[in-house]
């Protein structure tokens, strides 16, 4: 049942399981840039031989496959063997394994014990001679003639009949002659892992970003269309919140053809700017420019603004047509007809979206099709993107995907991508399976303690923390979730700290985050008078803005590599079940502790119970927990201490644990 | 990276995972005969589309593939399709799941929406009507004419300018119309699983089996060397201690060069009679039997007597050979030679094992040894056995196994291994995943709550249960644990309950565990005075024999399908750590409730605390606990209980929790 497994039975050693690996090698583990990948192998083996190994890596489009040696895992991992390399390059890599019997090393092995014991070892040492002519003979066949002869020399030396027997042991258990042996290995009947294992190696924003949202057109104070050079003056503002990429809802022309009035409602009037997601008109598709916004000179002007702030444009990428899109008279083969020849418009009976066509993606067309779609992405890297926020990836074929994601990194390595799955689990892990760098979440419902620790549990599962890279979202221009509506400006600020530390990614709409616009459609998640149908005014120095709140977090957030990977997340007990308590270790630095008042309303307080040796902590003694957000410090002692947190102030500590302070230099005080 | 996705991106369901399985099919899943294995797979599609599935399953050796509907599992399980199958023949079943867009049921389910909503229909029709006309067509193109005059008849009435709207819509929603549709589905771009799963299937004995190992050379009282008459003569014991395998270690010619005597001796007197595993002598090798046991017409009668009794006879196969068998000289090269031209015997350095020689697998002739090693369980086969216990499998190549079994399966598809696998983890797990039905394992040395409830759990876990069946012994020819040798007769009783309890499969190797004979060689786990290397002589009737309580739970493992699966299992909280408490359910019949007290030396009680819900117990009232050791039936109610177990009497309670006693029969005593 081992296809892996020749017809030559004399294979003996097993290649049990090789990782890391998401179903045994069907889709790619995602890392980043410089990462140390640590490959392991289970190597089974009957009887008592010695095995040897390497990892067989390759690095992304030809690179050529190159061996490192595996060495055990250590005694935790019995049969387990190890071996990390690090990634430095952007793309698909692949690795295998290959392991086989060690004669020679199984022989020294053996031979050391017998020795050891007084037995005797004249037979014993004509075996290890045969075993070293053996090694002799392939170095000399590789070419490495001065291996060959100081082989020989030791073959000849383990049977010299003038050596003394106990020099000749020795020479028989050098580590020279062992390593020499190693270096000329038998692996004829050696046996390879079934099929490499894919690691998908992305930029580093694929694992750590902050994501600002906006609406350009808002941002002509309420009187006119706001344009992109708008934009370029808004960059300074949102560099200032610490966040890294600028996400711009659909910049294209937008339909005219039952446009869609303020309050998602029906009719349009004159000066109703539309929804950018219905995109297409006379002046475009998916590859130009609504002219309200500017020209592509202003949209180069943005990208080099951002680029000078040290933050990247983000483009949503809406794979859907508009009626007055150019496609639709161009291909019409691209969209389903009805028998009446008219278009079919997108529904979700009995809602009917008569402002969008979908694409026929199962078209008789459908290769001219994707690869317009694809073409997409490809103009808008050209004029500099490299991170698209994709919407609804669900209502497209997966097979879709994977081929258009491959295809735009073929040509841009460093593209990021991510997919607002708001759907159910499978498919929202089978995106992230195909390629997708990061993926929207649950979260945005996620607010219980018990909620929030098992949805991260989850989360950080063992295969889908391979694969599935979360991106944390308190609101969207879809989503003001109930938690929000109700609860306050506390509630914006605690879910802000909630999302931007427990996950590496995490992004906000704003500005209507930032000033906690709470105002929503009666029993909807849907924002009143939202920016999707018409342009609002945003004053960002409004006296509830949490400006400096996330300024400050997103600060914590650069300062503290534990922050910039999912690893390392760990949850400690608490006694008020309002107060969720957890530490980040991964990254090197300190270690970081949150603790989170889940309840906008009252002060709570409580007893945490840490996790001593997670953290490092010291078993006895004193540590400084230092607040980053109130810049208090604390002095605590073993496990069980105690927090209180009001709502009112800051919902949160995020505490850096100062393990370093040596006694002695506190000891000077005292001097 | 899908490779089982055609290049026709149209194909847009993806199967996204199919189980059960063992490594992605890499290895079989196991089944017993008549059982039903619950298939089911993970269905991915974009958007609203409805999706029909089959799993096709195929029987062993040349079974044509057949399809079973597949249906949602179920709201737990969004996505997730399931069907079941019988396995009905012994042997490799495999099984894949195609799954497609069903066009029409796509249709129908928004047809429905739109119009209970009151919207258009009459273009709605129109589509419908296409797809019902494309189903007409592929029924006639298969030759169902009357489907495809059906079919057609229903499309003309879609579009009949004569009927009233309503009665089209519910012609259009008429369930007749719906599974005519779908039994001539267009399958054109469906989706197949990447690749069979395989599901062997073997008899009830290699999940539910009593083994009672004995050696007939013992059976002679001491005076004489037994016989296989005198081991028949014994299975009327066995039968009536309810066992169903009886096990002889190795019968065949026992070498005499280097031939061990008393305790593991180097030399052996004149009378010594040597160790059964050092298999060969001038006599014959592993397909003769030892002259002084008797002949083969002995051995048909011994076969017979146990086919007689409802038992079936077991052979120890150990491949090594003693200096003297017939092969060392008949095929020396299947054997490894020194540089002095001495035949290399087992060792572990710096133990020498000189009455034993192993085989060389990967000799040059290893197909024809390997031949001649499967001819040795094909040998035994046509003898009337069809169950082997395999000594050691760990020191022979795991692709050896992979084949042999194969090999001995495909003429005999009955026949039943066990894994004498006392080795590391990896290669216990190996060994299974290639095909042995069971495994010796740890459970001889797991004795607290603590590592059995551990222990259980990990092989409970959801990949191994699924190919590893534990076979537990509380003690074997070579391992008399510590946990034996101190705790007295109690200890023996309490580890015979765990053993018969815990897993479907276990063994005692007898007469010396029913007498509790606990002597030990100094600060080891091996047996004084071993049977090993001497005969014994045993009286079946002494006083400290535990045979009524071995008989009495052998009889209740036989009435109680519970016990006789290894699902099923829960364990139960209770508030001594001496107590263990656990539950089986599986397979019909009252759940099984056991009790057993892990302290042989002192009285034990405690409350205990059930998992009521997963017991299927009354959340309020009573309910009757029957102890089928004692026969004491004591009246419970709600999960928390007390229990108490002396170790001077019986150290467990093993209930049938009799749930059906119905309120309305107790009533009557009242009236």
């Amino acid at each position: 049942m081992q296809e892996e497994q020749s017809t030559d039975g004399r294979r003996r050693v097993v290649v049990a399981a090789v990782g890391p690996n998401v179903e045994s090698g069907r889709y790619a583990v995602k890392r980043t840039l410089g990462d140390e990948v640590g490959a392991w192998a289970d190597l089974v083996i009957d009887g008592h031989d010695q095995l040897a190994a390497v990892l067989l890596v390759r690095g992304p489009v030809g690179g050529a496959w190159r061996e490192l040696p595996m060495r055990p895992a250590g005694p935790r991992w019995p049969d387990r063997w190890a071996a990390d390399f690090a990634v430095d390059a952007l793309g698909t890599w692949e690795f295998a394994v290959e392991a086989w019997v060690d004669r020679f090393a199984s022989w020294r092995h053996g031979f050391e014990r017998k020795f050891a014991a007084g037995q005797e070892i004249d037979v014993e040492l004509r075996i290890g001679e045969a075993l070293v002519r053996e090694a002799a003979a392939r170095a000399a066949a590789a070419g490495a003639a001065a291996d060959a002869r100081a082989l020989t020399l030791a073959a000849d030396g383990l049977v010299d009949p003038a050596a003394p027997p106990a020099a000749r042991a020795a020479a028989a258990l050098s580590p020279g002659l062992a390593s020499l042996s190693a270096a000329h290995p038998d692996r004829a009947l050696s046996t390879r892992s079934p099929r490499p294992l894919p690691v998908l190696v992305e930029r580093e924003r694929a694992r750590f970003t902050s994501w600002y949202e906006f609406f350009p057109r808002s941002l002509g104070g309420g009187a006119r269309h706001g344009t992109l050079r708008d934009a370029a003056a808004m960059l300074p503002y949102v560099a200032g919140l610490g966040f890294d990429v600028v996400y711009l809802p659909p910049i294209h022309p937008i339909g005219r053809t039952y446009r869609k009035g303020p309050n998602n409602s029906l009719t349009a009037g004159p000066g109703d700017p539309g929804s950018p997601w219905a995109i297409g008109a006379a002046e475009g598709g998916h590859t130009e420019l609504h002219p309200e916004l500017g020209t592509l000179e202003d949209f180069a002007a943005l990208v080099a603004r951002a680029d000078e702030l040290g933050m990247e444009i983000a483009l949503d990428v809406a794979f859907q047509a508009a009626p007055d899109h150019p496609w639709v008279s161009e291909h019409p083969e691209w969209f389903v007809r009805r028998p009446d020849g008219s278009f079919q418009y997108a529904e979700n009976p009995p809602k009917k979206y008569q402002d969008v066509y979908p694409f026929d993606f199962g078209c008789d067309d459908w290769r001219g099709l994707w690869r317009a779609l694809a073409d997409v992405f490809l103009t808008w890297a050209s004029r500099g993107v490299r991170v698209f926020r994709v919407d609804n990836p669900h209502t497209k074929p997966v097979p879709f995907w994977r081929w258009c994601l491959a295809e735009v990194r073929a040509r841009y390595p460093d593209a990021v991508f991510l997919a607002e799955a708001f759907t159910r689990p499978l498919m929202l892990h089978e995106l992230a399976k195909v390629g997708f760098s990061q993926s929207y979440t649950y979260f945005t419902w996620r607010t219980s303690k018990r909620e929030l620790e098992g949805y991260l549990r989850e989360l950080r599962g063992p295969e889908l923390s391979e694969y599935l890279r979360p991106s944390f979202w308190p609101n969207t221009p879809d989503i003001l979730p109930e938690n929000l509506q109700v609860g306050g400006r506390a509630s914006f600020a605690l879910r802000l700290v909630l999302a931007a530390t427990l996950a590496a990614s995490y992004g906000i709409y704003g500005p209507s985050f930032e000033l906690c616009d709470a105002g929503a459609l009666p029993d909807r998640e849907e924002y009143r008078d939202s920016e999707k149908y018409q342009l609002r005014a945003w004053d960002l120095v409004a006296p509830q803005s949490l400006r400096h709140l996330i300024a400050r977090v997103n600060r914590i957030r650069r300062e503290h590599p534990a922050l910039q990977h999912d690893e390392g997340l760990a949850f400690h007990r608490c006694d008020d079940d309002a107060l969720i308590v957890y530490s980040k270790t991964h990254g090197g630095g300190d270690p970081v502790l949150v603790v989170v008042n889940l309840d906008p309303f009252h002060k709570r307080s409580g007893w945490i119970e840490l996790d001593a040796a997670a953290l490092g902590l010291p078993r006895e003694g004193s540590y400084q927990v230092h607040d980053l957000i109130s810049d208090a410090r604390y002095l605590w002692s073993g496990a069980r201490n105690y927090v209180e947190l009001d709502p009112a102030s800051t919902p949160a500590h995020v505490f850096v644990i100062r393990r370093q302070v040596r006694r002695e230099q506190n000891f000077d005080y005292y001097l």
